[in-house]
Order: structure tokens, then sequence, then C-alpha cells
């Protein structure tokens, strides 16, 4: 056992009291009409937060379930996707869509960085065949953002290619208005940024994916798109859903359009940058190149002589906070805060001072204190 | 909104206020330590209820995600499974094979009746291709049980077929000694004989079917067997869990196992006993042939000139007892009664009174009272 934790992980993010409540509304029948109701209003508030005039499906799967539906619905076995590549989550996109016989051009854009929309027309150019393209917008293993996702996605519709982003991460945590943004299947979890427990995926499709999604015959069953919509127009889904994690989905639905998503989006930069500055005051420096960094995941390089997993074990076994260290290779060379759903400054004071108190004591000889003080500035207007 | 109602659904059932505490545990890091003791816990427990010395693996996903687990890994495309067929859920199983590229061979046992082990064994004599034999134990659109599951399972022995067993509605609700019975592949889901929420489907994989499982490059990622293999060797799954229904089925799983799970399934039995005295007693028939009748899933003919609609809803509004429909062309024409999970007398002279009463009310010419009279002797020694 241990006392309660502040997760500052990139992924379950802390869930607010008033979602654990609805989580434990009492069960429902699935096909009735409380379930109806449920359904209707999870799906408009969604649609509000995802900023889509185009359908939105939620699946009782983790986010790799999502992207798993994309795959196996919208290309033909044999398509060709263009999937730039600069981590872990982008890799198991490219293998998810090869997975289900798609032809992956992948686009190595290198660790640390994000794919530029040039990098992303050459390629295009280069290959008349491409299909779709298909984007990490947030790569959680190495904290970068693509920056220039609406001109990646103009350069897909110029070139007659659906536009498909994994926003896993990041929906309601920075800009994604997916309609405006041309994106035609978004991606997204319910344990990043909405605040949710983790087991719902929500994926947006488009008019012009339904099109794509038609042609093809189902590859899954349980993530098939056609079943969904058909069982969507009675509120339903094909198969028993998760009714308690859609309670609990549907109150933080709630909790963010009364908050407002701009504003909810807006927290989550501004803590952003006092988590940079913090880090940057302390010394220490970042994994992501510096216009590429993520709001939500903040990636920070371990100082030299201190051990990745000494420093976790710290923060979370004397000062309750989790936060995550690299993925694969990177491992025990960076350390990672997540900044995803509730955002106050709070969590970004109290990690920052645990942060900067567990280094000390592992011998960092950055400043002490620093680290807050160039926090506190950049928190004066939150 | 709508006051508290009984769920006498085939699934979701009624869920237990000490797994709706667990669900709202804190969140936790599914990377982290806590989370390892919750996995090894629910692994272990899990395993005792399914009477299993194999693996146990936990998908985040409804039960038809747990049968395309199956579907999905087990054979090659182009090989042979004997599916029986009696209702929806054989359809879909057969189906779900289809879809993953396997040769489906049909044994069509008719409506309301259960495939018999000399049909299997039949079959099997007739084609010595087939490789595996998959069976719905509990037919949940009929109210089926296979009561010759373990003939059916040694005669797929015999003919060295793998025989998988989808178990979503009945594992916990009546016998199923997984390792004793020759199940090589067993699938079923938490909200149903388990008494936890929707969201979470179990499959057990026996030496024999991770020898098969081993031969095939993955077609799905998502319900990639030999990924959580290698995931559970450090008590992790490869994708975020639903760790708040983890929590819950942990907790469920305990319950069970302090009750005693022999004891826990001969409630579903003696509850069933009484339910087919009750309905029996009111002049009602069933759509099950006597000797396939399910403990878990009691499925009731309509009597003449009274909308099964009507009933179902005078059930629900008035008497906040939730009942279910048919399937399909079922719809209309039959009711049935979920006796899964929290299963006491209660529940039954509550289900049974209520109905007599909705039926009463809507005209049925039965003698009301004489359900409840024919229970009473039924449920002496509950």
């Amino acid at each position: 056992m241990s006392l309660p934790q502040l997760l500052m992980l990139p992924g379950p993010s802390n869930v607010p009291a008033r979602v654990y409540a609805a989580m434990c509304k009492p069960m429902i029948n699935h096909r009735g009409a409380e379930f109806h109701d449920l359904f209707e209003r999870m799906t408009t508030n969604g649609k509000k937060i995802f900023k889509t005039e185009g359908d939105l499906i939620a699946l009782t799967a983790s986010g790799t379930g999502g992207v798993e539906c994309a795959a196996s619905n919208v290309l033909l076995p044999g398509e060709k996707v263009l999937v730039p590549v600069c981590g872990t989550f982008g890799e198991r996109l490219a293998s998810n869509f090869r997975t289900f016989g798609a032809n992956v051009v992948e686009l190595n854009v290198g660790m640390g960085r994000a794919p530029a929309a040039a990098q992303v027309e050459e390629a295009l150019r280069k290959d008349r065949e491409i299909k779709a393209v298909a984007v990490i917008y947030n790569e959680t293993s190495t904290g970068t953002t693509v920056r220039e996702l609406p001109a990646i996605g103009a350069a897909a519709k110029d070139h007659g290619a659906l536009f498909i982003v994994d926003a896993i991460s990041v929906l309601g945590g920075d800009d994604l208005p997916v309609d405006k943004w041309g994106i035609d299947v978004c991606i997204t979890a319910s344990q990043k940024c909405l605040a949710a427990p983790p087991g719902v995926a929500l994926v947006s499709v488009s008019k012009d994916a339904w099109k794509m999604i038609e042609r093809g015959k189902p590859r899954s069953e349980y993530f098939n798109l056609l079943s969904y919509r058909q069982f969507a127009e009675k509120k339903e889904t094909p198969f028993t859903p998760a009714v308690s994690l859609f309670f609990a989905l549907d109150e933080a639905f709630q909790m963010i359009l009364e908050y407002g998503v701009d504003a909810w989006i807006a927290r989550h930069k501004k803590a952003a940058a006092a988590y940079y500055a913090a880090f940057k005051g302390m010394g220490l420096t970042f994994f992501a190149d510096e216009g590429s960094r993520s709001n939500v995941v903040i990636a920070i390089n371990m100082p030299p002589k201190i051990s990745a997993k000494e420093m976790r074990d710290r923060l979370r076994k004397k000062y309750g906070v989790v936060v995550a260290g690299g993925f694969g290779s990177l491992k025990d060379s960076i350390f990672r805060v997540g900044n995803m759903g509730i955002v106050t400054p709070r969590e970004v004071i109290t990690t920052v001072s645990a942060t900067e108190a567990a280094l000390s004591e592992l011998g960092f000889t950055g400043v002490t204190g620093e680290g807050l003080r160039a926090a506190i500035p950049v928190l004066r207007d939150f």
C-alpha cells in the first residue's frame, strides 16, 4: 500500500473526484433508454471538444485500440500511407498499418524532432500513390508536438490524401480544431488531457474518411467502424461498452465544457511554459528541439551522474509525485513529466519543488530553489 | 433520470457496492509497483475461478474483443474450425473466425437446442482437416447451455483439434473447470457472472494453444496474445489497461473466492431451478429444449396476445426490474431473465413477482401468485 500519489505521468492522469463519482453511477442496460441519453450527450459533447461536425465513435479499448481501428478500416491492403516517425508511437502507428496490410512509407524525422510540412510535401511529391498521411501529433516518448500540423493537413488535402492524426496524448491539452485543420480521422483516449480513467478510445470520422471506409470488407469485427455507425443510429454500440467508463468520460466532458474547451487548453499551455522555465532555471536541458516542444509531455534530459531510477523512486516514495522515465533506449537518459488534464499552478509547483529536492538529495549541484524561482513569474497570470 | 433499477439482464449484471468502491481507488501508474501487485493478484485469483494452470490474459475490451483475440491468434488463414451454431452468438463466433481468414465449418444445431457430442464427433469424423472446435458454452440469445461440453472437448482432443470455448455469459455461473474439461482457450467477460462492470475480457490459454499461436504472424496488435504474454512477465499489459475496471474485477474476484467458487456457481443453479419452477408455475413455457436450459439466462416464450415491449416497459418503469427481449427474429416472441453474479432468493422473488404482476396487469390469465408459490419450495434450501 502507498499513500495517495500525484500522477504527473504522460497518462493515466489524475482523475477528478466528480469523475470518480460519476463512474459509480448504478449500472444500466446498454440497450435501454438511460444508455441512449448517455450516448447522445457524450457524443454531442465530445464533438464540441474535438471541434468536429463529423462522427465521433467511442470504443471500449485503450488508445492503441483506436489506432488499430483506424488502421484496419481506412486503407485497403497494399495502399500506401505516409507515416512520419520520430519516436516509439510513430513506430507503433507504422506497425499498426503494416499489420493490416498497408504499404507504409516511413518518413524518418529523428528522435526529439517533429516532421515539418516541407518534408511531408516532398515525400508526397515523390510518390503520387500515397492515399493517406498519418501523423502522431504529440510524440509522448520524446515530448515533441508537430507544430506544422495544419500545413501538413493542407499538403495531404492538396495531394488528395486522407489525413489521419493520432492525438491520443494531446487532445484537450493543445490546439486541435479537427475540422478546421482538415483532419479526417482523429484518435484520442480517455486517460490523458480529458482527465478520465483509461479504457475508452475516441475516433472522429469525416465524410471523406467514410468514403474510404465503405470500400473495404471489415478486417476486424470489434473495430468495424461501419458497425459502430449503424448502431449509433439507435444511440448504441455494437458490443457491450464499458458503461462505467462512459459515465466517467461523460462527466469529464461536461467538466471541460463548463470550463470552456479553449480555456482548458490554455491552462495546459500556461503550465507548460512554467515547467519549461522551471527546469531550465534549474540548469536542466530538454530532449526535444525548441520549436517542437510539447505542452503536455515535458521530456527532460537527466543530469550527468544521477540515476534516473533513483530520482523517480525518490520522487514517488518520499514526495508522492509520480513521473515517467524514457521509452526503450531513452529509459535512463530522460525523465518525462505529464501535464495533462487537471492542470493548476499547484501541480506545477509541487512537481518542480519535488524534483529540485530529489535531485538535490541525490547530489545534483543545480541551485535548489532556482526552478521554483523561474516558474513563479510565468505562473503570475495563470 | 430514473430510480435505481434491478438489472435482471443477461449482462451487464448488478454490481456490488464493494466492487464500485474498489473501482474508485485512486488512479495508479500502469507501469509501476502498485499495478504489478494488482496484476499479479488479479491473474492468480482469476486462474482459480477459471480452474486453470494455464495463462490468463486480461484485455481492455468487451467479450467480443476476447473472441476476436482468439480468432485472430490461434488459426492460420485457411485452417478449418468447426463451430456449432444455435443462436446469435454462435453466428458471431463463426463470423469472427471468418474475418480472420479461417475456413469455418458450421454445424447448424437449431435455435433453442445445444450441440450434442455425437454431432461434433460425426462432423470431426467427416473432416480430418479440422484444427479447432469452437463452442459457445452458453448461447445468451436463446438461453441454452451445452451440457455435453466435456464430451465435446474429449472429441476435439481425440481428433487432435484445439478446443476453444466462448464462456462470456456463463463463467462463474455454471460448472466450467477449464483444465479438467480440456479447454485450450476459454473466453469470458467482466460484466456477467463475475459481477463487475463491463470492459474487461479474459482469455485463458493452454500450452497447446500457445503452440498454435506461436506459428503465425500477428493479425492484430491490440489483441496480439504474444505481446500480452511478454508483458505479463513484468506484470504489465502491452497497452494502457482500464485500470479502474481492473480494480473492480480484482475486488469481484476476491469476493467470489471468499464465497468459494463452487458455492458461487451453486447459487446460480439453485436460483435457476427456482426461476424455471416459477415461470412454469405461471403457465409459461421456455424457448430452450429441456435438456439444454441455461442456469444463467432464462428464455421465456411470451404468452399469446401480450406485447413483449409493453411487458418489459411496465417491469422497468413501474417495478424497477429490467429484463431483456429477444435478439433479431426473437425480439418480441421471448423475454430473457439474466441470473448472473449477485444471485440471492431476493432477486428471484422480486423478478418473479414483478413479472406476475406486470403480466396480470396486461391481461394475462395465468393465475397470479402461482409463480411465487412454485418458487418458494425450490428456494427452501438456498
